[in-house]
Protein backbone atom coordinates (compact mmCIF):
# COMPACT_ATOMS: atom_id res chain seq x y z
CA UNK A 1 0.00 0.00 0.00
CA UNK A 2 1.07 3.45 -1.06
CA UNK A 3 2.43 5.84 1.74
CA UNK A 4 0.29 8.57 2.25
CA UNK A 5 3.73 10.65 3.19
CA UNK A 6 1.76 14.26 3.26
CA UNK A 7 -0.63 13.06 5.31
CA UNK A 8 1.71 11.98 7.77
CA UNK A 9 3.54 15.42 7.53
CA UNK A 10 0.36 17.09 8.33
CA UNK A 11 0.10 15.15 11.31
CA UNK A 12 3.56 16.63 12.90
CA UNK A 13 4.14 20.22 14.21
CA UNK A 14 7.80 20.89 13.40
CA UNK A 15 9.19 23.25 15.34
CA UNK A 16 10.79 26.16 14.73
CA UNK A 17 14.33 24.87 13.18
CA UNK A 18 11.96 22.05 11.46
CA UNK A 19 12.59 19.22 13.67
CA UNK A 20 10.39 17.67 15.93
CA UNK A 21 11.85 15.16 18.60
CA UNK A 22 11.48 11.28 18.13
CA UNK A 23 11.68 8.69 20.87
CA UNK A 24 12.80 5.07 19.69
CA UNK A 25 11.66 2.13 21.31
CA UNK A 26 12.32 -1.15 20.76
CA UNK A 27 8.80 -2.84 19.58
CA UNK A 28 8.72 -5.75 21.40
CA UNK A 29 10.32 -5.48 25.09
CA UNK A 30 9.51 -1.70 25.07
CA UNK A 31 13.29 -0.83 26.11
CA UNK A 32 13.38 2.64 24.91
CA UNK A 33 16.62 3.06 23.21
CA UNK A 34 17.26 6.63 22.25
CA UNK A 35 15.47 10.08 21.51
CA UNK A 36 16.82 11.83 18.70
CA UNK A 37 15.58 14.53 16.11
CA UNK A 38 13.95 14.23 12.79
CA UNK A 39 12.83 16.93 10.42
CA UNK A 40 10.29 16.37 6.85
CA UNK A 41 12.94 14.78 4.71
CA UNK A 42 13.68 12.10 7.60
CA UNK A 43 10.28 11.41 7.98
CA UNK A 44 9.79 10.93 4.74
CA UNK A 45 12.44 8.66 3.85
CA UNK A 46 11.84 6.74 7.37
CA UNK A 47 8.42 6.07 6.20
CA UNK A 48 9.49 4.97 2.25
CA UNK A 49 12.31 2.81 3.46
CA UNK A 50 10.90 1.77 6.55
CA UNK A 51 14.33 2.38 8.28
CA UNK A 52 14.96 4.75 10.64
CA UNK A 53 16.65 7.89 9.35
CA UNK A 54 16.97 11.10 11.61
CA UNK A 55 18.55 14.16 11.41
CA UNK A 56 21.71 15.02 13.35
CA UNK A 57 22.11 18.47 14.59
CA UNK A 58 25.78 18.32 15.19
CA UNK A 59 26.06 17.48 11.63
CA UNK A 60 23.30 19.26 10.40
CA UNK A 61 22.31 16.89 7.97
CA UNK A 62 20.30 13.40 7.10
CA UNK A 63 21.75 10.84 9.88
CA UNK A 64 20.12 7.10 8.58
CA UNK A 65 20.69 5.03 11.80
CA UNK A 66 23.36 2.62 11.37
CA UNK A 67 25.06 3.79 7.95
CA UNK A 68 28.43 3.13 9.71
CA UNK A 69 27.95 0.70 12.81
CA UNK A 70 25.88 -1.39 10.77
CA UNK A 71 23.46 -0.88 14.00
CA UNK A 72 20.32 -0.28 12.14
CA UNK A 73 16.75 0.54 13.17
CA UNK A 74 13.67 -1.13 11.13
CA UNK A 75 10.98 0.59 11.66
CA UNK A 76 7.50 -1.04 13.10
CA UNK A 77 5.11 1.79 13.76
CA UNK A 78 5.36 5.69 13.74
CA UNK A 79 3.02 7.15 16.79
CA UNK A 80 2.58 11.22 17.06
CA UNK A 81 1.88 12.58 20.30
CA UNK A 82 -1.33 14.86 21.28
CA UNK A 83 -0.20 18.16 19.98
CA UNK A 84 2.10 16.59 17.33
CA UNK A 85 5.33 17.69 18.50
CA UNK A 86 7.14 14.33 19.45
CA UNK A 87 7.52 11.36 17.44
CA UNK A 88 7.35 7.60 19.07
CA UNK A 89 9.00 5.17 16.53
CA UNK A 90 8.55 1.58 17.26
CA UNK A 91 11.72 -0.24 15.72
CA UNK A 92 13.22 -3.26 15.97
CA UNK A 93 17.23 -2.32 16.76
CA UNK A 94 19.79 -4.04 15.36
CA UNK A 95 22.78 -4.99 17.82
CA UNK A 96 22.38 -1.79 19.86
CA UNK A 97 21.17 1.93 19.98
CA UNK A 98 24.34 3.92 21.47
CA UNK A 99 27.53 4.73 20.05
CA UNK A 100 28.87 3.84 23.26
CA UNK A 101 28.16 0.03 21.98
CA UNK A 102 25.39 0.35 24.93
CA UNK A 103 22.08 -1.73 23.93
CA UNK A 104 20.17 1.80 24.64
CA UNK A 105 21.42 5.45 25.26
CA UNK A 106 19.88 5.27 28.90
CA UNK A 107 22.33 3.30 30.52
CA UNK A 108 22.86 5.67 33.40
CA UNK A 109 20.63 5.87 36.25
CA UNK A 110 20.84 8.71 38.69
CA UNK A 111 20.68 7.23 42.04
CA UNK A 112 20.66 8.66 45.40
CA UNK A 113 24.26 9.19 45.55
CA UNK A 114 24.79 10.25 41.96
CA UNK A 115 24.95 8.54 38.61
CA UNK A 116 25.37 4.66 38.19
CA UNK A 117 25.85 2.69 34.77
CA UNK A 118 23.30 0.23 34.75
CA UNK A 119 23.81 -1.44 31.97
CA UNK A 120 27.07 -3.06 30.23
CA UNK A 121 28.85 -2.47 26.85
CA UNK A 122 27.28 -4.83 24.54
CA UNK A 123 29.51 -4.32 21.57
CA UNK A 124 33.06 -2.16 22.14
CA UNK A 125 33.00 1.12 20.09
CA UNK A 126 36.39 0.31 18.70
CA UNK A 127 34.00 -3.18 16.83
CA UNK A 128 31.21 -0.56 15.76
CA UNK A 129 33.60 1.83 14.08
CA UNK A 130 36.39 -0.08 13.36
CA UNK A 131 38.74 2.39 14.64
CA UNK B 1 19.27 8.15 52.45
CA UNK B 2 20.04 12.18 51.20
CA UNK B 3 19.68 12.33 47.54
CA UNK B 4 22.91 14.54 45.92
CA UNK B 5 20.78 16.81 43.97
CA UNK B 6 24.12 18.56 42.91
CA UNK B 7 25.43 15.24 41.54
CA UNK B 8 22.40 14.75 39.52
CA UNK B 9 22.28 18.50 38.05
CA UNK B 10 26.21 18.05 37.01
CA UNK B 11 25.22 14.59 34.94
CA UNK B 12 22.64 16.72 32.77
CA UNK B 13 23.08 18.96 29.91
CA UNK B 14 20.91 21.58 30.09
CA UNK B 15 19.74 23.43 26.07
CA UNK B 16 20.52 27.20 25.79
CA UNK B 17 17.44 27.61 27.20
CA UNK B 18 18.05 25.75 30.85
CA UNK B 19 15.86 22.93 30.00
CA UNK B 20 16.22 19.32 28.86
CA UNK B 21 14.17 16.82 26.93
CA UNK B 22 12.64 13.97 29.26
CA UNK B 23 10.50 11.10 28.61
CA UNK B 24 8.05 9.38 31.06
CA UNK B 25 7.69 5.79 30.78
CA UNK B 26 5.10 3.41 32.85
CA UNK B 27 8.05 1.80 34.98
CA UNK B 28 6.14 -1.68 34.58
CA UNK B 29 4.11 -2.08 31.49
CA UNK B 30 7.38 -0.39 29.19
CA UNK B 31 4.35 2.08 28.16
CA UNK B 32 5.62 5.69 27.03
CA UNK B 33 3.64 7.69 28.40
CA UNK B 34 4.26 11.61 26.86
CA UNK B 35 7.69 13.78 26.55
CA UNK B 36 8.02 17.18 28.32
CA UNK B 37 10.96 18.99 29.64
CA UNK B 38 12.61 19.76 32.70
CA UNK B 39 14.73 22.73 34.21
CA UNK B 40 17.20 22.58 37.13
CA UNK B 41 14.12 23.44 39.72
CA UNK B 42 11.96 20.33 38.28
CA UNK B 43 14.51 18.11 38.31
CA UNK B 44 15.23 18.88 41.81
CA UNK B 45 11.76 19.04 42.90
CA UNK B 46 10.94 15.36 41.23
CA UNK B 47 13.96 14.06 43.16
CA UNK B 48 13.41 15.23 46.02
CA UNK B 49 9.75 14.56 46.51
CA UNK B 50 9.46 11.62 44.46
CA UNK B 51 6.44 13.56 42.54
CA UNK B 52 7.44 14.24 38.89
CA UNK B 53 7.75 18.27 38.07
CA UNK B 54 8.26 19.16 34.80
CA UNK B 55 8.96 22.67 33.41
CA UNK B 56 6.05 23.92 31.37
CA UNK B 57 7.32 26.15 28.42
CA UNK B 58 4.22 27.41 27.16
CA UNK B 59 2.95 28.49 30.89
CA UNK B 60 6.76 29.62 31.65
CA UNK B 61 6.78 28.04 35.35
CA UNK B 62 7.41 24.47 37.10
CA UNK B 63 4.27 22.27 36.11
CA UNK B 64 3.38 19.69 38.71
CA UNK B 65 2.32 16.81 36.65
CA UNK B 66 -1.59 16.16 37.87
CA UNK B 67 -1.80 19.55 40.21
CA UNK B 68 -4.77 20.38 38.27
CA UNK B 69 -6.31 16.96 37.20
CA UNK B 70 -5.15 14.22 40.08
CA UNK B 71 -3.53 12.48 37.30
CA UNK B 72 0.41 12.46 38.96
CA UNK B 73 3.40 10.45 38.24
CA UNK B 74 5.56 9.10 41.33
CA UNK B 75 8.77 8.64 40.53
CA UNK B 76 10.48 5.12 40.00
CA UNK B 77 13.94 5.97 38.30
CA UNK B 78 15.39 8.36 36.44
CA UNK B 79 17.85 8.00 33.89
CA UNK B 80 20.47 10.23 31.64
CA UNK B 81 21.36 9.44 28.44
CA UNK B 82 24.44 8.98 26.83
CA UNK B 83 25.04 12.71 25.72
CA UNK B 84 23.20 13.77 28.51
CA UNK B 85 20.25 15.79 27.29
CA UNK B 86 17.92 13.44 27.52
CA UNK B 87 15.98 12.17 30.48
CA UNK B 88 14.48 9.00 30.97
CA UNK B 89 11.70 8.79 33.86
CA UNK B 90 10.16 5.02 34.96
CA UNK B 91 7.06 6.63 36.88
CA UNK B 92 3.91 4.82 38.16
CA UNK B 93 1.13 7.21 36.58
CA UNK B 94 -2.15 7.73 38.08
CA UNK B 95 -4.96 7.25 35.97
CA UNK B 96 -3.94 8.63 32.34
CA UNK B 97 -0.71 11.14 31.28
CA UNK B 98 -2.76 12.87 28.70
CA UNK B 99 -4.56 15.62 28.92
CA UNK B 100 -6.97 14.41 26.24
CA UNK B 101 -7.76 11.63 28.67
CA UNK B 102 -6.06 8.79 27.06
CA UNK B 103 -3.52 6.83 28.84
CA UNK B 104 -0.61 7.98 26.94
CA UNK B 105 0.19 11.00 24.73
CA UNK B 106 0.89 8.85 21.41
CA UNK B 107 -2.45 7.65 20.70
CA UNK B 108 -2.08 8.20 17.05
CA UNK B 109 0.06 6.16 14.61
CA UNK B 110 0.85 7.26 11.03
CA UNK B 111 -0.72 4.46 9.12
CA UNK B 112 0.02 3.98 5.15
CA UNK B 113 -3.36 6.12 4.86
CA UNK B 114 -2.96 8.60 7.43
CA UNK B 115 -3.13 9.14 11.02
CA UNK B 116 -5.41 7.01 12.99
CA UNK B 117 -6.25 6.43 16.74
CA UNK B 118 -5.64 3.71 18.26
CA UNK B 119 -6.24 4.11 22.21
CA UNK B 120 -8.93 4.73 23.93
CA UNK B 121 -10.15 7.78 26.01
CA UNK B 122 -10.29 6.79 29.15
CA UNK B 123 -11.35 9.17 31.52
CA UNK B 124 -12.98 12.11 29.60
CA UNK B 125 -11.20 15.83 29.88
CA UNK B 126 -14.30 17.60 31.61
CA UNK B 127 -13.70 14.91 34.76
CA UNK B 128 -9.86 15.78 34.83
CA UNK B 129 -10.45 19.33 34.85
CA UNK B 130 -13.94 20.23 35.94
CA UNK B 131 -15.07 21.77 33.04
Amino acid sequence: MRIDVDAALAAISFGPEGLVAAIAQQHDSGEVLMQAWMNADAVRETLTSGQVCYYSRSRRRLWRKGEVSGQTQTLKALLVDCDGDCLLLRVDQTGVACHTGHRSCFFTEIEAAGPREIAPVVIPPDQLYGL
